[in-house]
């Protein structure tokens, strides 16, 4: 009878029996879901009750763990309890849970111990279910339990007490479920309307995996993320302990959401510290005030740091994991466009000194990256532009992408949902491959050096520009991407066309795109000089990357010095 | 006739024409060595001439590789050039060079070019043969060469053209040969006797490898090393330029025999930072003046930051180089019995924060370590004592070295050469299998944890003393490993006579052992307080490194804090 489950109710006879005796089948059952639905929650939370209903309206068939295992071992579960004891229920029901997923889609609801078992949790997601926690409030489930004082967890014991107990124990974990609805006394129909509702809204997140081995970690990019941190996050670090660092600016925005989302799965946030937003605050003096904070508050070595803003604050707050007593755990929660589609990915922390932007600094990966989308629509539409210039250098450097930029960028920087996800998700990809591929920029050619495509030039009139805010760092890259164009076609590289069609484009997403462009005078020395100290130079050498069209860039370390001076010079620098 | 060589004079018959025709013989030669030795240097550095006459007086066949190479090839060099060009040449004499070294010791004249090829520099040194560099001044040899016109490097050249090319090429690379010997003009009989006197006193160093694969690195233990440094890091780094950081009190007895060794191999010193000696280097503001003086002077992530001194300059350096530009080469010259034996092998690097000792830093393993034993004699009593305690500490984990210990430790801190070079050797092998093992300090249970047997009682100490210079580390920690045999005794893993041994013997050594014999009254509140802050407490529990005697040290989270409390009391805390 498991073995095949109806995708629609044309084979309304393969359901078994407890589908057929659903005494609220839908009248209008909806088609049906492409994944199969997992709930749980405490005892008491009402999974059987809404599983049902929910499985009607989904046109799924309903199965319930418990009575499957019951089923399977001929006796109640009681019995099992008292014979063999918990962790020989606990294998049994891990076995019977797999099996029912590994079928075509059902909606299942789970015992209250099986998604706070360790490896159930993970067969269960391994599965690709979507999950839902039913979160019911103390009162609530001691009601709807009166009664069931012969289950094996009230044998000989207040249930008052044993529900506290085992909701201060299970509530972490049943926070990582996909999903939450918090479920209350109203009607068994209204809280599965709302729970179909919320798993209509639940769009999963895109997850992109950045290969480093025992470094490598997930990419998450969707929206929601900041209230399901907790729960994504809780598995990957080695204890629930964590700190986290923002800015002044976007704390006031974003931390509520974030503190709910940890504390949800029982992450204890032991400091939150705002440090002034801007470039200013990354250098070693506030990253020593940022170190004695976070000690300060017990940090430990199995406390995790969690950068919660742009660029600044992920560099910075990533900088300080790094170093303090010698490596933390760190996770990214970039906020900015150009966070999320750059700056959070490939393990770059670091603070700048009088010398030059970033020049102490270490390597160090975060555990996970939660790039949630919905943080973009908070964005000043000048930064929205800005972070677009790191999607559109991924454009240039992919090839497909800068075609669907051209179509797409406008939206974009618009602010368009669909368009912002799907440039955070590509540009995503692009980047965890370069990473994946020479993760500390050793490459001789090519390699990570290639995200650097507009950065020398951009690099250098930035620090012209004085960190002011007059010039932001993606509005350099923006005329650094048109400069690098320009030099490439300068040199024979590409057709003279191309570098309209590259500033052109950048103008339309409302860019600068060429010095003129850009507020203040730039001279060719003073640039040049820049320039000759790059941080990716070698022996002395500048070194560009340039390009023969979109998809086709290298580095190279043959440019000469008159090539880029003419070019500066016929662009305006004086 | 190769094919067996003679290891004394019974077997003359064997010996090839050269050695029977030399002109010089011995006539009383002395026993034979046991180690091939091969002569580099510029043509007309008196290779052969030198290399016949020690022969003789070692008791060694002579052989010249170019006539080999010539006798093999059946042709004249300056033939083997004309027809098949120079990497044919070198290909045939690294063979024949390599041949000549699997059998039985000789002594070997190299040509010009030989020692200068990577290939053949590595076979050389492969073969465990011991390599003197002739250093001529330019003069010297203008004159022996003239006449030589017909070779092939001197064919329609100038002479000084061509030497003043060879020798800036070259002798950065004859710097790597174990000895240098500069020959003037006197007889030759008379550099002979300085050449066999300067191998005699070539002390070859112990080399111990730290095996942490792509991170390994070899930790190089004996006299001499300064002056050599440059020759025995050159091939390690990825360019030849450093900077040298070092303090105020070492930099004058040390930084001009390391700057000649660096520059004797051709590495380019980019500048010398001299920090204040003493533990208030190790901050953060301190790190940031480093950071930018290095980044003034052009470092570049190709260029190796040294590290010469103690453990203060040892882990700020080391830091340095961590953290700049994400990353440079870093070499350790530990100049400090205590950096000898502990912080300079392991790569941990770190300064302090105000919320405690080594609370910012990374782990950053040096290229290779270079301790000069040389160094030692210059440090005053005390430091020499201090630096004995973790040499102590490394008998009383690893068992047999106690016993040395117990016997030689006397000799230590008197100065004795061998027995200091003696402690340093098993020191860093006991500390380079342990990290080897633990890189990161994340065993669960000993590992790298087990170095910090006596450190949990000895940070407390010295963070109470106030880094005053009143109680240096060594002498925390030897108190430390009073109290740490004495609390093992108290929960019964080892003897009750067990204390008594390890007190009286670091007595014997001149190091305070007792709460007792340090200056200052300290209070259990206040140690307890600082012990339950330190970085290796796990989720707010203590842990000690207990040992059952010597060789049998275990980590333990399992301590009453009364145990603790009754022990501080009775050792006189108030």
């Amino acid at each position: 009878m498991l073995a095949s489950a109806p995708v629609s109710r044309n084979s309304a006879l393969d359901l078994p029996d407890e589908d057929r005796l659903d005494p609220h089948p839908d009248p209008a059952p909806q088609p049906a879901a492409a994944r199969a639905v997992v709930l749980v929650g405490m005892p008491g939370a009402g999974k059987t009750a809404i599983g049902r209903r929910l499985a009607a309206r989904l046109g799924l068939p309903f199965r319930d763990a418990d009575t499957e295992i019951e089923s399977a071992a001929g006796m109640p579960i009681t019995e099992i309890f008292a014979r063999y004891g918990e962790p020989h229920f606990r294998d049994g029901e891990r076995r019977v849970i797999t099996r029912l997923l590994a079928g075509p889609p059902v909606v299942l609801a789970t015992g209250g111990g099986a998604f706070a078992d360790h490896a159930t949790r993970a067969a269960i997601k391994q599965s690709g279910a979507a999950t839902i926690w039913l979160r019911c409030a103390l009162p609530t489930l001691l009601r709807r339990v009166a009664g069931r004082e012969h289950r094996p967890m009230f044998l000989n014991a207040d249930p008052v007490e044993v529900l506290t107990r085992l909701m201060a124990a299970r509530h972490p974990l049943y926070a990582e479920a996909d999903v939450t609805v918090t479920c209350t006394d109203e009607s068994p129909e209204a809280t599965t309307r709302r729970v179909q509702d919320a798993l209509a809204d639940a769009v999963p997140p895109t997850r992109l995996a950045v290969g480093l081995g025992e470094r490598g970690y997930d990419v998450l990019v969707g929206p929601g993320l900041l209230g399901r941190a907790g729960g994504l996050v809780a598995g990957l670090l080695p204890s629930r302990k964590v700190v986290v660092i923002t800015d002044s600016a976007v704390g006031p925005l974003h931390l509520p959401a974030l503190r709910d989302g940890l504390e949800a799965a029982g992450l204890s946030v032991l400091t939150e510290i705002a440090v002034p937003p801007g470039e200013g605050s990354k250098d070693l003096a506030r990253l020593s005030d940022v170190l004695e904070a976070m000690l300060l508050a017990g940090l430990d070595r199995r406390t995790a740091v969690v950068a919660l803003g742009g660029g600044v604050v992920g560099d910075l707050a990533g900088f300080a994991a790094a170093i303090a007593m010698r490596g933390v755990p760190f996770v990214q929660v970039p906020t900015t466009l150009l966070a999320q589609v750059d700056s959070s990915v490939g393990g770059k922390t670091g603070v700048n000194l009088k010398a030059g932007k970033n020049l102490a600094g270490a390597f160090h990966q975060p555990r996970i990256v939660l790039a949630d989308t919905d943080t973009l629509a908070t964005l000043p539409p000048r930064e929205l532009r800005a972070g677009y210039a790191e999607v559109a250098k991924h454009g240039l450097l992919q090839g497909p992408l800068w075609d669907w930029c051209e179509a797409h960028g406008a939206a974009v920087v618009a602010g368009d949902t669909a368009a912002l996800t799907h440039a955070v998700v590509e540009s995503c990809r692009l980047k965890a491959d370069v990473v994946a591929a020479d993760e500390r920029e050793e490459s001789a050619e090519g390699g990570r050096a290639l995200l650097n495509l507009g950065h020398t030039f951009g690099h250098a009139i930035e620090a012209e520009a004085g960190f002011d805010g007059s010039v932001l760092h993606g509005e350099a890259v923006a005329v650094g991407l048109g400069l690098a164009a320009a030099l490439s076609a300068r040199l024979g590289h590409c057709s003279q066309e191309w570098p309209s069609r590259v500033v052109a484009h950048l103008a339309d997403c409302g860019l600068p795109a060429r010095l003129a462009d850009l507020p203040g005078r730039f001279t060719v020395d003073a640039l040049l000089g820049r320039m000759a100290k790059d941080k990716k130079n070698r022996d002395g050498t500048m070194r560009f990357v340039l390009m023969r069209g979109a998809g086709e860039c290298f580095t190279s370390a043959d440019v000469p010095r008159a090539a880029v001076e003419g070019l500066l010079r016929d662009e305006g620098a004086g």
